[in-house]
């Protein structure tokens, strides 16, 4: 059996570890551009449902899965060993530690940043090429309002702001009933190919 | 103390009975248009929570509270004696069980209707005056579309479908994080005050 | 004709500026929790909507009506008299101009603020009485970010945050097609009514 | 330059005709899960956006776009050109017309449908291999309700129902301002692929 983007929620073992719903892991991914080589980082790894899904993408390239909790970090290896995946180096810390190592990168995805999101995302230009786009979920306005202070003042970057509102409708008796899903803001970032000085 | 329309959630007794939530109550009961002096009934009455602010937007008018669960009546009850609120009939009966004998109404609000809204209907239009309200709440599908059809095919109604979505920020340490609420269809029905033929 | 809370879009005069919409107005009034002689202030009043239905809710009290627009305190001025009200003082000015005349407020309702949200706020805040309410619909990250920040930095306040969507179906031909409005983050402050030191 | 899933909006060329925006697109896609050989059906193909990301999707495939409107049959075709795909065969109809002549499917997704969408759904159950998907875009309560009902009566299918709401920040000056993008239900059906009698 082959996997495309798109993976159940199900299918992932997932165990009291908060996931990414799937429509909300499909637009991150599909945001960060992949390519069939692309070097990526996963901060805040949680189950490792992002990870295995861009390593699947990319199955030529290399998905880092940073997560600081070890019940996470088991289901993280759990997940790419049920998906078959094995271009998911996981490192256990939690970011900004661990990352210095990091080589160069195509994408980022950040699912979770604790208090150290502006650490994170400097750690994260110094290795991101031209072209590259860092992917932000942020649940928190807090941790949305970082990130578009931290893009408004770092010219190289262009940014995009989305909220996704899924609710999904169960099937009870004869009955289609609304559950929503928690908003989510999507910030997806490019960096500019070209050299801009960074600040104002 | 007095009591505005707006009552927190959490001043209700609720037990585990589902209750609608404070905006959605607002503005259903807004959308009701009552006056001080108005009749209206609320089926598939829950905790009472609506029939508790309708009371008090009516203080010289009558709410029946529809509702079959006995552990809803009571709950009914203990939140009519906790908001003062006499003026609150209780009717224990699955509708359209008990609605034979009501008198003619200003208003009605339709939050739980089990299998039978299409008869429901038929007796509230019976009874609800020219210029009267029809709010419906609606969480599964299919009770949108029975509502929906039948104020298509009943030509003395003219109506409004919103749909609302409401998220509450949880204060979470330093973090403000969102809650999703179930998203609802509030159905506004209202009679025409001239006399039209109903069918077409 | 009486009116109530809840006044069609439609009934209001509004040219080209724009209007908080029904289900948003309602709710940010129940929100400010009025009593008959409540004295409000509607900062950044646009075509004065929020101050007609205020002056609805609290014939007995008084609302100021901070504008800067020409066209809008027009408007203002047109949907006063259309609704019959005579308790809306207009005060031409962009705030935080005009407010040092104030006089001691039950609530204040904030719509528009442009640079000056903190100054505004620090006023309202000297004019507010303990157990009053600021109300305010935020439609950028910047404007909720600021009140949040503030709110979490003046201890004298607790705070709400919702975000609410509302989406109104259009009727086609035979379809009903969804429509949505954009979606306002509701922020509710509420002054203590204790004395508390208000900074750390 | 290589084109990927997540085509941004203003690369399609689209005149006045309404386009699926990029996430909805990207999910209804992911959800008919194509292979790179598939053969698919975009009904009510509009602009062509989904018929040209489907046919980046499988290359080695093929995508039959029905659409009945001249205007969008020569933005289909100019955006095939734009965007080097040869694999759409655009098919000049108001589905179901044009539709017998379909070979098997692998999948189909349905954008617009007008009145027909039941007899369309026939024919495409008559061709669509077991495991198949049919992936419904439905912006009125009409369609939502015509698909939901077709599938709960044809017991070869399962199907998920989800409503997805993107709010989209302009970055206007200083701010970041939400702008509501219309909600829409995505409804995913999928063929068993075990023979089922189809009626109760």
């Amino acid at each position: 059996m082959t996997y495309k983007l798109g993976i159940p929620d199900e299918e992932f073992i997932r165990g009291k570890v908060p996931m990414t719903k799937q429509e909300v892991r499909i637009l991150t991914i599909v945001k960060a551009r992949l390519d069939e080589d692309s070097v990526v980082v996963d901060v805040g790894a949680g189950t490792g449902s992002i990870s295995v899904e861009m390593a699947l993408q990319a199955p030529k390239g290399m998905v880092y899965a940073i997560e600081k909790k070890n019940a996470a970090l088991d289901l993280i290896n759990k997940n790419c060993v049920k998906f078959g995946v094995e271009n998911v180096e996981i490192i256990a810390a939690e970011a900004p530690g661990g990352m210095e190592r990091l080589p160069e990168l195509d994408a980022a995805v950040i699912g979770g940043s604790g208090n150290y999101l502006e650490v994170i995302l400097d750690i994260i230009d110094s290795k991101l090429k031209p072209g590259g786009r860092i992917v932000l979920n942020c649940i928190t306005l807090q941790t949305l309002n970082t990130a578009m202070v931290y893009m408004k003042t770092h010219h190289a970057y262009s940014y995009e702001i989305i909220q996704v509102q899924v609710s999904r409708y169960s099937q009870i008796g004869r009955y289609d009933m609304a559950k929503a899903e928690n908003p989510i803001f999507i910030v997806t970032c490019t960096k500019n190919e070209e050299n801009i000085d960074e600040e104002d």
